[in-house]
């Protein structure tokens, strides 16, 4: 068994170093923006931050881990709520500054209000306001 | 034709006046990103940034605006290309600080290096890398 665990954090290792193209971190004081949605229907989900640990944890896990700025902590999506973002495909932009990532969202709800999306209210032109 | 000029100059100021909710632009030193999305497809274009001037000279106007970071200026896009961004949608998050416009795309190129989408390097398993 102790060979197996050994095994398993050298393959940690040289996934980390194997990454040859990085987000620019620096940019924005050690985060990225990270968009996300939902592999299937395209929906925006949500817009969150990762940092270097968050981004390698995302790719090397498999399921989306942000850095919570208001908690200013590392944050696994759903390990509270149970609502787990799975990872299906992850692409960087031109300046290497912002994620997208495509997910399976776990329960169908991103939302830490309940809704599926954190973009749920509309601009109408009518009330020249956003809808409740 | 100076009445009809006064009576838009006013109709301008009711409008500003009129908006309820405001994307709360003081969280991130006046700026809120803006995730980009083309209205048909749902495919993400690109993540930009707007302040207060460029979300109401959108809404005005129903072509997207934002305000360029590295150039520090406003920023009407598609004004040097042509491939300006018709304001189909506009969605704020659930904590008033991300905004999502839905957008018609002219000449369907919405990327500075003439690709589609700014997010068209999808992260490879097989090489550990984003494609170039």
């Amino acid at each position: 068994m102790q060979y197996i665990y050994i095994n398993c954090m050298l393959e940690l290792v040289i996934f980390k170093d194997n990454i040859m193209t990085m987000p620019d971190f620096e940019k924005q004081g050690g985060l990225v923006p990270v968009i996300t949605q939902e592999y299937k229907t395209g929906d925006v989900l949500m817009l969150a931050y990762m940092n270097k640990d968050s981004f390698l944890k995302t790719l090397e896990t498999g399921k989306v881990c942000y850095w919570s700025r208001s908690r200013n902590k590392f944050w696994l999506k759903g390990e509270e709520s149970g609502h787990f973002q799975i990872l299906k495909d992850m692409y960087i932009d031109c300046d290497n500054d912002t994620i997208l990532v495509k997910v399976e969202q776990v329960g169908d709800v991103a939302c830490h209000t309940g809704k599926r999306s954190c973009f749920y209210r509309k601009f109408s032109k009518e009330t020249n306001d956003f809808e409740k």
